[in-house]
């Protein structure tokens, strides 16, 4: 929700901006057309205060640009990210992964009774409550970083105005501007009211509105659902929750709230979640999450038709298959939309059909003094990625001749799924290697094992599983893809990321000497 | 102890030993000189079922040859690693990490009152018999490999015999041994007898005996305590212990024995532990093991002077700096030695001034027809050393033609310190690199952090600290140390290792896309 402003996506509405593009181009000129000319221009303006605005607008301010940053929501600098993603997400996996543990003392014999963690047993409130200060000391560290390098910053909603690209920004709250005084210091400046419109120019501007959840918009009564950004907001622990959509998103929410206590039901269209990656992967939490963790998988269930509520508060939710299932909360994760509707049209950045900015390589839109990265365009929609290309990008137009053809290579990014257990993926999946190089020059090598840490464990349902998948093309066996589940499996892929990157083969990873006794050596003595 | 017959360590006896081996060489023969005459000639006989004589065994027996494997504890593959290293102190450690996460409950609202592990919560007793029948179960996995793969092995303590290289294998317990009947799938063949001596022989010979920790002989007292091998023995905790040695097993027992409540008196030498490792480990790990963990590290100690039993059971130890400890249990973790005792002068394999067997890169001794590799050679005693090095020897010896140069380069080999939080570390410290390449063509990275998980602690007390270096030498940045301490190093580090081993650059690990939120994508992104 970095501007609130969204796209109804339609093919239809995209034809329109398109269809402007083609004129507006022609008629971009250097001076403005708006009404209000800007109160101030900046070397470089940056629209979303995200993970890939911030980083790229400091990387500028380093060079010596001046940078104004302009940020929706009020005092939230960190974007999606920091506020209704990676971090939260990650401190709920924790707890979640925690409660995990509390179960294994037991088998650890660090517990005379068996314990477990039952809805009511986790103090939702009160955690909710630290980690949103968390997020709040994150957000001033933020501010704070672009204070220090001095990049100026507003919060506002930003517009553009003009074919020249001026940008008048709707603050939405009260704030001091010393950018705007005379003597930037000045403690006792002007206030400017929740409201205001300002328009700023820049010879330069970046989007990085990112994106936010989506809510079906044809379901009857899919408001009555709520989506990630929601369950970041909710002060109560649901004893029964919904969960629809069997991505990424979804496979993490659903282990936490199940690691929890909270009973979840996991609706999906297929019979595995996580789609997209490689089959290793799909299968094997599928699999764990059904038959050992007990999140009630609803496969092939012909998606949600309707949500009804009920008096008591909960809600009824009718599958395309027929079942009603009723619960507390019901969570869409049914995919996100980019942000892209502030005026583009207007200055001729032409969208794809998912309404994702159209950028080649360097990040350039089709506006050549206009940039996009992050959630807003068609790549993959990850924090780092954001970062680096905000940081290679700054490098190209503000670091001198040396970056001069700095950019992001969007290849072998490595990704993770915080699943329990873990899950991480790089490249290609078996499936697209197959489809790629052929089946016979592809060379796919498993393993499944449990790792030494539930050799303790004296159920086998308490025993998470490792599965590890590297897919290799050639006669050399170069590695184009590695898929792996199992613990810490974030933490063990990044070193193989960079393996992977430089070109990897397999005789590359069979090269380093193991590390025992970990899980991660077995990546680097499988036969 | 896989050989009990121990060199007492002196240059004399090296000096007569390698005085006879200039004789020896000369004389071999290709008929043996001994009285008995072996039952049985072998293609490979590897002596020691530990790491590297199982693998290499394995290895040669899938290309074909006939191995006979000599293991001198009954029913106990596996060696060090299995009974009394690797495996039993992971499991330890994973304990000792979960007493860590019980605590982490109350701050993560998983719990309503504060928890902690006091010495007698944690189930010693019951948990070494889960310990237990963990490694036995390892012990017949590895049994049921070498029959599976047609490796005939004995329970037996092994003596060259004469100058061809007979071995005599003095029986440790009754058993069977099939590879002697007429038709060896014989169910009820005959029994042979502890104490039988039986003598085989082998076109090649592999020595992989080993080593054991030391009791310093010259220290009044000494041997109440105990070493390692004693630690896994405990069959109660103990209330106070003394840990005496800065080396990694001393780190990793104190680690252990602290988290589970017993109170440490952790005795060195110097004012760090872990000194052979780089100094950002030194550090790091001494200051939160004495501030943080409350561990006793009582540095320039001076050493143990005296070692007293009490009439209670306790024991008095005298430090070198006067202080007197009064502790349940003494362990020295002061070193190990090789096992190198058992006939070896006979067949002219030269020992080094550490009694360590001198190998080539291709791990032949100074007997043409010997072979040696493990905690046996002047190398890293590592297990998974002792493997690669075991399966590469194999290749070259069995494996025909593609592999005639095959062999392990000691070079940038990862290895992980299994203290709290772990440690790990690959190549040249700074210090090395600096010797090495000289100030100005060495470039280090640093970064200290707390991880995510810890934003949650209430006390700075409970944050575990997290220190990564990148040593760096040359214009192009190549990458020669990686050392980091922090939750997941050991599993964070192996991905880096084939980096390294490939050559990485600096740049190349910048390269990478970062996995976000963990801890190794700092790696990738320090500055």
């Amino acid at each position: 929700m970095l501007n609130k402003h969204i796209l109804t996506s339609s093919t239809q509405r995209l034809s329109q901006l398109n269809r402007q593009l083609s004129t507006s181009i022609t008629k971009m000129a250097p001076t403005p057309t708006s009404s209000s000319s800007p109160l101030k221009n900046f070397d470089y303006l940056v629209i979303g205060g995200g993970s890939g605005g911030v980083a790229s607008a400091r990387r500028a301010a380093k060079y010596g640009a001046k940078v104004l940053l302009i940020e929706a929501k009020l005092n939230k600098l960190g974007g999606t990210c920091v506020n209704v993603g990676c971090v939260p997400k990650k401190v709920m996996w924790y707890a979640a992964d925690l409660a995990h543990k509390k179960h294994d003392l037991y088998p650890y014999k660090l517990s005379k009774e068996p314990q477990s963690t039952q809805w009511g047993d986790f103090d939702w409130a009160g955690f909710k409550s630290k980690r949103d200060a968390y997020v709040h000391r994150l957000n001033g560290i933020y501010e704070n970083n672009l204070k220090r390098e001095k990049v100026d910053y507003v919060f506002g909603f930003a517009q553009f105005v003009n074919e020249s690209g001026d940008v008048e920004v709707t603050l939405t709250g009260d704030q001091k501007l010393p950018f705007l005084e005379e003597a930037e210091a000045e403690a006792d400046g002007k206030e400017y009211k929740k409201g205001d419109k300002l328009v700023f120019s820049g010879d330069k501007i970046l989007l990085a509105t990112g994106g936010t959840p989506i809510v079906p918009p044809k379901v009857e009564g899919s408001d009555l659902g709520i989506t990630s950004d929601g369950f970041f907001a909710l002060e109560h622990q649901p004893k029964r929750v919904a969960i629809v959509g069997a991505g990424y998103i979804g496979v993490e929410l659903s282990g936490v709230f199940n690691a929890l206590g909270t009973h979840v039901d996991f609706v999906i269209r297929g019979d595995t979640v996580l789609r997209s990656f490689d089959d290793i992967i799909q299968n094997t939490i599928t699999d764990y999450y059904t038959d050992k963790l007990g999140i009630n998988i609803i496969k092939q269930s012909g998606g949600v038709v309707k949500v009804e509520g009920e008096k008591n508060g909960t809600k009824k939710v009718t599958l395309g298959n027929g079942s009603v299932l009723e619960v507390d909360e019901l969570v869409w994760t049914v995919g996100r939309k980019s942000l892209a509707g502030y005026g583009l049209d207007k200055v001729g950045v032409k969208l794809d059909s998912n309404l994702k900015v159209v950028v080649d390589k360097y990040q350039v839109t089709t506006n050549p003094k206009i940039f996009s990265l992050g959630d807003l365009i068609d790549e993959a929609e990850l924090t780092p990625v954001a970062i680096a290309a905000g940081r290679r990008l700054s490098n190209r137009l503000f670091g001198g001749d040396q970056f001069k053809d700095d950019h992001l290579d969007y290849n072998n990014i490595p990704s993770a799924i915080f699943s329990h257990p873990e899950a991480g993926s790089i490249g290609l999946t078996s499936k697209q290697a197959i489809d790629k190089y052929g089946e016979s020059n592809v060379k796919i090598y498993n393993s499944k094992f449990n790792a030494m840490y539930y050799a303790m464990m004296d159920s086998d349902k308490d025993k998470a599983p490792t599965a590890y998948r590297i897919v290799c093309a050639g006669p050399e066996e170069k590695v184009v893809g590695l898929h792996i589940v199992g613990d810490n499996s974030g933490e063990i892929l990044q070193g193989f990321g960079v393996a992977i990157k430089m070109g990897a083969t397999k005789k590359d990873f069979d090269n380093c000497v193991a590390i025992h006794p970990t899980s991660a050596e077995e990546l680097v003595t499988m036969t």
